[in-house]
């Protein structure tokens, strides 16, 4: 029995799923104690690692949460909300940090999250990567720093096969903008922009979504101003670093309080 | 009296129109010899350099056409679509090379100026830089070597006083982009993406606009295959490059037969 | 006579020296009361309205410095280190702010500096711009923030007439990248990589010099990890840009105690 | 026995050999039929999906590469200029298709090569992208359609652990402007400015080496002229894009003559 974090991967077949299970295994400060698939999946039973076409790592594929989060001190979970939902109380009961990918959560989701969030820590965050957290950070700094003779615009570029415009990071970075000016990014977001659209709007924030290939996620802030631009930006080019911030959140968990945290509460940010 | 071509430029007042005036006068290869504006401009019968706000250069501005075009050899016409009609008629009488960078032309603006080109010289281009035109020769090209396995975006950059997207150069790119695969730009156009829009339709061509700060114009085509991309982009910095282009299109065409040529035309691209 | 403050601009009929003079003019926070020329120059005597090409604005050009300061608040100085050495005492003699953009200056030019800040305000800058000078903050912080898993590079574009590389503001953003990371740039530095390099170091803050057109001043700063890169980027395309936040220092300057001040005090970052 | 082409691998356990294995296990258009090392390396009568980390793929680790390539219909090859001058003699009596990925090939080794295509078809290229060979292409015409007037730099940035600069496809583009322009690279060739240089000499073409993190390689040809810039710009994102393109090419060279090709051949540009 090692002394080092066990770690339970929720949607464990799944392409985030499978880079989570090889950042937790390529790890020497964590180690996986549990594969999850929902129930009826035809991975239950095998083991993870030749599921995925390797070697046994002996760690069994499961479909019972309950049991999985048992031998865990940490889940990490990039699902659905109604997964995730459910998961926050699992893990709350079982004392394992919760640490959450999934997107596209409700107000209710939150709210449930929110609760579980008492008992047991959490980490939430659009997006596990260092380099956007800071990027975050930033353009909240410039867009207080500078006034609006600056405009500014969100571009971000995508794989082709992403189903949603403007990214969540997008609009994280678009929030934090209008954020540093002290607007409301609903009032001033310009998303979209297509024929006669009349001059750009004085202290509007603007989206641009760019779609093609492979792009694993680029994100660009410009601060336009007269003879001059400024222009924040983060790439990612390998998904495993999402993976890696995860696993990096669900260590920083282990000796803290309860309550639900973000990606810059890990990274000291 | 000189042996180089004497060129009008209408406009005279104009943002563009201006820069015209200087590209001629700071040219030895032809001199300026009309300034046009419209009828009641307080700046008729001043000197038009005086009106500029420098010194004189001895040619008063005028708005009569006929008067001025009767000594050009050629005229610089960025104004607008009723105006551009009227001067492709009384340039044609005067034997003058009619340079046209005025835009939102109609079809039946194109029939007249086409009927105007019978007898006299026309260049008409939507975009004068040498270098845009070579983009659109490279997308056309480019288009015609990759399959649809490269998704083609096509991306662009302006100043926040324009008021249409795409822009017109953006346009003429993806025309060339669908022309080098085969295809009708309007079949396959997606611009303007928001919200939650599917994966990308394969074989599509994207539009984005992004509008901040005194961007003169920036246009980036984009082919994103699987691990790799290829991007052709074009700067303009100085919206002295139009001017430059429009005198460049002049003096091509003094020893050319009537017809209707393009920018292609003139750089022998 | 005018309650705005009086601004002499040196080197008045170079490059610079002309755009400081026509933003000066096209300020209403200001006004132009001297133009100076080293002794001999033919533009001595005329009105510098005119030696600039345009109308007169009753200001003759001289080369008197002590006659000039004495009628000014400010002094606006991109010339030599030598002639900026001279002007800084007699502008501190004048009790004029003296905005200084001079380049290649020595220690013992910057003694000589120090000691006129002791009787008269001092503003001095590698580079006037807004954004630059953010740049070189969040620089710093960004390499405070990540670790030496981020290579640093910093990269930097010019016009094809600059005879340096890399450029003073690429020092500038190179010193704030070291001192994040609490190193000496002269330890860490690496320009002009070419041939058999060996693997970077590890640690190394590496520059680039692109030369090329009349561009006037692009720079990024990269910081590249493993699967993901920030980048801080300014761009400045319009050399007026350096003249209106010399302007701005000379105005900011105008109710502060003597001493020393940079860009950052100016722009309150 | 199967009727798809059989290939070998050589250098099986590198980083490069280990992604062409993987492309060659995953193409449906040819099977893998050997799997190189040096001799005494200790992967040696081992499984080569089971040395890889992976399941059995029933092809074990050879030294030997005449026995290899007795079952081969092409050999793959990225190793160093020694192993592939031997390969090459060895695959020639094999009337194997030799395909060359290997770099830093001196005139000697390129004479022994050759004398080895008068008996077999062998594919050689610096870089085997399909995006990075359109380029080398492109570049040359545009460098042949603009003049002088517009200055040429190549500009590529690279992982951390490379060793020389520029690289070898910098050159590679940086030949193909040469020669569009009707010079020779070691004429014009200007690399790793630093220091007081001068002004950029008219005709020179600058090159610029970035490195940091893990980038897989990027490479920008500027044309920058007076208030434009054109761009041609790659990225490679995924280096399995260089084992694709060497699989392509063995699989075309199939049904060839003998002799020496390069990408442009295999690709119809």
């Amino acid at each position: 029995m090692s002394d080092i974090p066990g770690i339970v991967i929720t949607g464990a077949s799944g392409r985030m799923g499978q880079m989570l299970i090889k950042s937790v295994l390529a790890s020497d400060k964590c180690r996986l104690v549990g594969a999850l698939v929902r129930d009826g999946h035809d991975w239950q039973g095998l083991d993870i690692g030749v599921a995925m076409g390797g070697q046994p790592v002996d760690v069994p594929v499961t479909s019972d949460p309950l049991e999985a989060f048992a031998k865990a001190q940490a889940v990490i979970d990039f699902t659905t909300p109604a997964a995730t939902v459910d998961f926050a109380g699992l893990a709350a009961q079982a004392r394992a940090v919760h640490v959450i990918g999934t997107t596209g959560l409700t107000d209710n989701d939150l709210k449930a999250i929110n609760a579980a969030a008492r008992h047991a820590v959490i980490v939430r965050a659009g997006n596990m990567s260092l380099g956007v957290n800071l990027l975050v950070k930033l353009t909240k700094q410039v867009a207080a720093a500078l006034d609006e003779d600056f405009d500014i615009e969100v571009i971000e570029s995508h794989h082709n096969q992403k189903v949603d415009a403007p990214s969540g990071t997008a609009l994280m970075l678009g929030e934090a903008a209008a954020e540093g000016r002290g607007v409301s990014l609903n009032d001033v977001s310009d998303s979209g922009r297509n024929g006669i659209t009349g001059a750009r709007k004085k202290g509007d924030i603007g989206f641009s979504a760019i779609r093609g290939g492979d792009i694993v996620g680029e994100h660009d802030v410009l601060f336009a101003g007269h003879g001059e631009r400024i222009v924040l930006r983060h790439m990612a080019t390998d998904r495993a670093l999402f993976a890696g911030g995860a696993v990096k959140a669900a260590l920083w968990g282990q000796d803290k309080r309860p309550g639900e945290y973000d990606m810059l509460d890990v990274l000291g940010l």
